[in-house]
């Protein structure tokens, strides 16, 4: 079966392959196929993000199916888009590839993209990619969306008596890590697979509420992100641009504190500690001003507050250690 | 000095440094250091593209420095906008690089994305990126443009009776490629650089006649696009896509074939072949009705015919043997 394989069937036919599970939109003035595709870009602006998994540093092909990458991909860099309050619109897909790799591997990648449009952002098709042979396996994802005419929700206009609010769940992504890096074995993680599916999809496939993000601008969202490095390392990014303290409400994230604790038979203070700096959440932190209606699923987790830049749990330093996620640090370690 | 090493330095404060460097554009309504960037689209519409270079099938530190490497992977995503006949306004850059990289090395390559903005598509701007560990280094970008009103250029409009033209230099990059190729040490890779490097630059960090892209579009160009992967494959994309003969004519490309045999030592015979089928030329091959003026640098280099989509060079199946470049097919060999 080597005619299986990209560095066998080439660049052209492998692309045919994947180009053809992918969806399309009405937005797409030019699809793939050309130099360049062509986007609509209706009120005269475009947002736009990207951002690179890594096999080894950002993902382990002993955890995630190929279906998994594609989604996982699509689903970070939407959530990039959806955190400035816009709707996304287009993906670009710019994979690195081993010459081994099996043309079935990228279709499953492809299938995931696919999937992701679908669940996350009905309306975004992938308009464009690169294909091309490396040492490493990379998926380098490019992100467009449409704010269709509201003002970008940026971090820094948090005021003090704003509401903090987040859209999705916390911690459960560094939990269901944390099962898969204890697994001892291939046996193991496919036991987890099959016995932890809901869990383990926050980590490898996660599907956050992006919906909320569009929403959260119309109803008046004064600083908003996506939470990937960890709850407090991104509330504090949000306190720095907006020279304000979030005060965080650990009575709000009992919830996840409850689920945390159950998957991985810890205490409730090692679980809020997961829940504050577990990190690939990508969920959507917001402050809203106080008498906002909260768009669905935004819950109030906190309070903005005067003062010198910072982050407080229960109106305290949180002793919760190291803020977050730095991926160069966490690959040093 | 290891605290001057990517992996020690850490994400944020090499991104700090990378980003200091390069440049701000008034189209650019939102630069980098939020979850996403917004730029301006003042038609209504976006031109987006993606292209990759990875060490090793791509490029090479042991020919390319830093600002080569910046300032090639810029002017190969601004040629592809420029070949939809849209003018550049945004690069989105994601690097994939090993913890020991110096964050010197990351200077440069900004440096070389400030360079290529400023000489091929001045009122670009960097307006959002990625770094990423990796083992392999990867420059991942984005471009975005605009058509400012004008339909895009595709591959598939050109009809028997339109010149065939051509803007930009062709071969001289493939024959820079071959003296570095056959260099047998760093010393004599380093007489190159110092001897020849106007012809290297062709290779390592080319200037296409980007201008001449919404020029094109503006003088009626019926089909376009840039000539990355040798003349004939690339011209044989616009006669499929267009369901026509492109009909070349060598004389027109004296002068390229001049410069190439007298770069190689070769034989003119020899250097036609390396003008048609060398690849990484990144000047842009268009198709124009016969009473169009052509805009500068553009130059006739042939004839579009009708019959079933071929190229032929005088009127005949040309003799170069394989079309071009396949990354996938070179990197087997």
């Amino acid at each position: 079966m080597t005619a299986d394989r990209i560095g066998d069937v080439g660049e052209a036919a492998a692309l045919a392959r994947i180009l053809a599970r992918l969806p399309t939109s009405p937005g797409t003035l030019l699809g793939p196929g050309d130099d360049a595709a062509v986007v609509a870009a209706p009120d005269g602006r475009v947002v736009l993000t990207t951002d690179v998994m890594v096999e080894g540093p950002d993902f382990r092909l002993a955890f995630s199916t190929p279906h998994d990458l594609g989604f996982k991909a699509a689903a970070t860099n939407l959530a990039d888009v959806a955190a400035m309050g816009a709707r996304p619109t287009g993906l670009l897909v710019a994979l690195t590839v081993p010459a081994e790799t099996p043309v079935a591997v990228l279709e499953g990648i492809a299938d995931g993209f696919a999937d992701a449009c679908t669940a996350l952002a009905p309306g975004c098709a992938v308009v464009g990619g690169d294909l091309t042979l490396s040492p490493t396996l990379t998926l380098a994802v490019t992100a467009v969306g449409s704010l269709d005419g509201a003002a970008p929700v940026r971090r820094s206009g948090a005021r003090p008596g704003d509401v903090v609010a987040y859209a999705g769940a916390l911690g459960r992504s560094a939990a269901a890590l944390r099962l898969l890096l204890d697994a001892p074995d291939a046996d193991a993680v496919a036991h987890l697979r099959a016995s932890r599916a809901e869990l383990l999809a926050e980590q490898l496939a996660p599907s956050p509420p992006l919906a909320a993000g569009p929403a959260a601008a119309a109803a008046g969202a004064t600083a908003m992100l996506d939470v990937s490095d960890g709850l407090l390392l991104d509330a504090s990014r949000i306190a720095r641009a907006s020279g304000v303290v979030l005060d965080l409400d650990s009575v709000a994230l009992g919830a996840d504190v409850a689920a945390v604790a159950q998957a991985l038979g810890t205490d409730a203070a090692t679980a809020l500690t997961v829940v504050l700096t577990g990190g690939e959440d990508h969920g959507l932190l917001a402050c809203f001003p106080e008498d906002a209606a909260l768009p669905a699923p935004f819950r109030s987790i906190g309070v903005v507050a005067a003062g010198a830049p910072a982050v407080l749990v229960d109106g305290g330093v949180p002793t919760a250690g190291a803020l977050g996620w730095d991926s160069f640090a966490a690959y040093r370690d």
